[in-house]
């Protein structure tokens, strides 16, 4: 169903950063209320618009209406919840120090806040249509801070992108944003230009390893070089404690079958290696739990992927097929799931080959014998988005909470990696490869990854931002001689 | 008066990164009152060691008893600030969401805390022996997170840092800091190693464009890349509009004098570019005030180099020279302060050329005759960390505020940019190439470099770490469901 759209070319390109340019003091000059006001505005239209947007997502990507309808309920709660943050008003962090002839060194009034960095590049996924898309969080959190937005569309849903932009585009200037605040474009030429562009400031990326590392690159390597909050692959660790295993194996196994094939294990948060103990047959309730699937992924290429990881994974010395097909027919549309198994000895030492990221629904069983092993094997885990442990109350887990801390951004306790809280205190990054930053792109604070800070010295009071005057008019937090509150 | 001392070896440089691994944990898991009393340990040291610390410092770099007994006590009272942040306790950024079925999407309990990045590279500068050095600010913000710290020395003052080292060594012993919290290599190659090694998880810098550029391409190209958070190099732009300069000329043209000049230029924050108006006497003032200075540069190499940039400068077209020698014979040891001239539209036309950081006692004064050809100059500007507007009252500024904000992290509307507050709301960075992130590297935000969040989803309480239980036993600032306060 998908249709290929033209590249957007050179100068295409250029005017639409041109205009964003353009946009970009006007965005920063409106107050936290007008911008509040754009996001709801966009949030409402792709509301209204549900009953077009969910059948042209589904046409594109194949993920089903329920899925869909969900995703886009998330992404204007997503946008709202932003509008939420900016009339909270701490994301500005002001603080204030008052000029102090004691300190060491002395010191005159020093006032400082966020400021939005400038023109953002926007990178969309193919797995999440509308999350992480054309007005998913990268957009979202950039517009609430105050920065263009130019977003790359993936050519996996392309009329989608389209249609989304237009409401976008019709939503902010209904509600009174400067022209210039969102631009389109598509094709992998244009979005390397886009990401060199000397006007860009920063980029949010959601795809693969390859792909996010090539544009890391680009961006590190420009003469100005820009921040690239870059999510590229997870392998999501997930640990069964023998006595877990024990104690409520079948149900383990069951939300682990449920939890791999769920959109047909295009997550970013699929759980891609599990850490079971041996001999417990924890191995064949996961294999009986495996539901009977036939899904057609996202885009030909997706699926010509998931044949070759499939495939090679397989090939490796000391990996088992444990249920399904490792050698699928990728000409045949429809992908089914797997389960494979190997030891930690075979995983630690070949990490590069079996703790590396297979988007599809395939998850690795790696058997342990014994909590040093099981420590050893976790340690050998590239970075992740989450790391989940199912233990028992009496368990100590210190050392094991440690090694997968080290690994990822988000710890899980109960309950599975696939689903991601839109929330003030919700983190999605880890360490390298899953993200190339320290931030996050889901959740309150991905706004700040596209502002910077300011320090006012001896301002007078005419040229302070609102946030930063004696009078407090935002009535926001603030941090005053060191204290945090609403003075 | 400089010795070189020997290259730390690979083997070394791989037991001191080993060793901060081992730290690692220990330092992470220790509580925020404790990593404050290391902090406090180390600054009591080196107070105590003042009379030896203040005379070795001054041989190694010539900067003078009076600024370096400063400059010491800044950086004790730095690792103070640290160490009171520590105890405010909302740098861990403690954010709890209870489970939430209404939410969209609905959400278990998920919790999220800033938690330390591991060992971390600090590379020393020459012009603050103290303060951007072994104990400095990178050093000090680090440690208070929870982060084991090797130094690379700088050559220009091999002595004291050895002696500083000692020092901060055997007071975390004292403290009770695990063991390989703080390690010190020398040498340019072992310098590279470091920032190459696999278990290094950021760097702090402070140096040149050409120094910082080199590092931070390799922290970028590891098969695992690495934050690196490096100041490289600033010209400060300084406006002087007619108004200011017609009412209290004479005034800012000493302080302009006085603030280039001090410590013979070699500020990171040193005013390199001045705004004058055309016409009204401004440069003559300048002239007169000029300081008879003949001064020892930090080493030989900075010595040569003030010498080739000032020639460069002076040999560009437009380009005169109104006070001091400028083809200085920096076989002379020392230095004298030097005012060149150009104009708006020499500056815009070669940026590259006149718009570069020299570093030492020079400054070059950039005519203009109308706010429009101000405004065309200080876009041609390159990323600062300072900029400062010299103003009257009654003037309309706001493109002029709005076009120095883009290009600076502080804006000083009194006073000049030479010192740097050491307090929670500074801001200590610009656009590039001013610094290679949008972080500070002085002030409390400082510490936020070498933090990464972790969000902990449906966790028993017994797992979860102190600042984010229910009971909130540190008595800490946290956002619940939302909302700042001390709940």
């Amino acid at each position: 169903m998908t249709s290929t759209l033209p590249e957007t070319s050179a100068s295409r390109l250029d005017a639409l950063v041109s205009a964003s340019v353009g946009a970009a003091r006007p965005a920063a000059d409106a107050s936290d209320e007008d911008r509040a006001r754009w996001l709801e505005s966009v949030a409402a239209r792709l509301d209204l618009h549900a009953d077009e947007l969910v059948p042209l997502a589904d046409a594109e990507t194949h993920l089903g209406t329920p899925r869909l309808t969900g995703e886009l309920a998330r992404t204007t709660a997503q946008l709202r919840l932003f509008a939420a943050v900016l009339r909270e008003g701490s994301f500005l962090e002001a603080t204030i120090d008052h000029a102090n002839p004691d300190a060491i060194p002395a010191h005159g009034d020093l006032r400082r806040l966020l400021v939005p960095l400038g023109p953002v590049a926007v990178f969309a996924a193919s797995n999440f249509p509308f999350a992480f898309s054309v007005a998913g969080g990268d957009t979202a959190s950039a517009f609430a801070v105050g920065c263009p937005v130019v977003v790359k569309a993936h050519p996996g849903h392309p009329r989608l992108s389209q249609r989304v932009a237009a409401l976008v585009t019709e939503s902010l200037a209904d509600a009174g944003a400067p022209e210039g605040l969102f631009g389109l474009i598509e094709g992998v030429d244009a979005g390397i230009a886009l990401v060199e562009h000397p006007a860009i400031r920063a980029a949010g990326f959601t795809g693969s390893v390859a792909g996010g590392r090539a544009l890391f690159d680009r961006a590190a390597g420009r003469p100005s070089p820009i921040p690239f909050y870059g999510e590229l692959g997870s392998v999501n660790p997930v640990v069964v404690t023998a006595a877990a295993a024990e104690a409520r194996g079948t149900e383990l196994a069951q939300g682990l079958a449920a939890s791999f094939t769920q959109g047909a294990g295009q997550f970013c948060t699929k759980p891609g290696v599990v850490f079971v103990p041996s001999g417990v047959g924890f191995e064949d309730a996961v294999v009986a739990a495996v539901p009977d699937l036939a899904a057609t992924l996202l885009t030909p290429a997706i699926r010509a992927g998931f044949g070759r990881g499939l495939a090679a994974l397989a090939a490796e010395s000391g990996v088992t097929v444990l249920a399904g097909d490792a050698a699928q027919d990728t000409d045949v549309v429809e992908a089914g799931p797997v389960v494979l198994a190997t030891d930690v000895a075979a995983a630690v030492a070949h990490p590069a080959a079996l703790l590396e990221e297979c988007f599809g629904p395939v998850t690795l069983l790696v058997r342990y014998d014994t909590p040093e092993e099981l420590l050893r094997g976790v340690r050998a885990v590239p970075g992740s988005l989450t790391a989940t442990l199912h233990a028992q109350p009496d368990e100590d887990l210190a050392d094991l909470v440690a090694a997968l801390r080290d690994r990822a951004g988000r710890l899980l306790f109960a309950g599975w990696p696939t689903g991601v809280a839109v929330t003030w205190s919700q983190h999605h990054g880890g360490p390298y490869p899953s993200t190339t930053s320290i931030h996050t792109s889901v959740g309150s604070t991905a706004a700040r990854r596209f502002q910077r800070p300011v320090a006012y010295q001896d301002a007078p009071a005419a040229l302070l931002p609102a946030a930063l005057r004696d009078d407090n008019p935002l009535g926001i937090v603030r941090r005053v001689d060191g204290v945090l509150g609403l003075a």
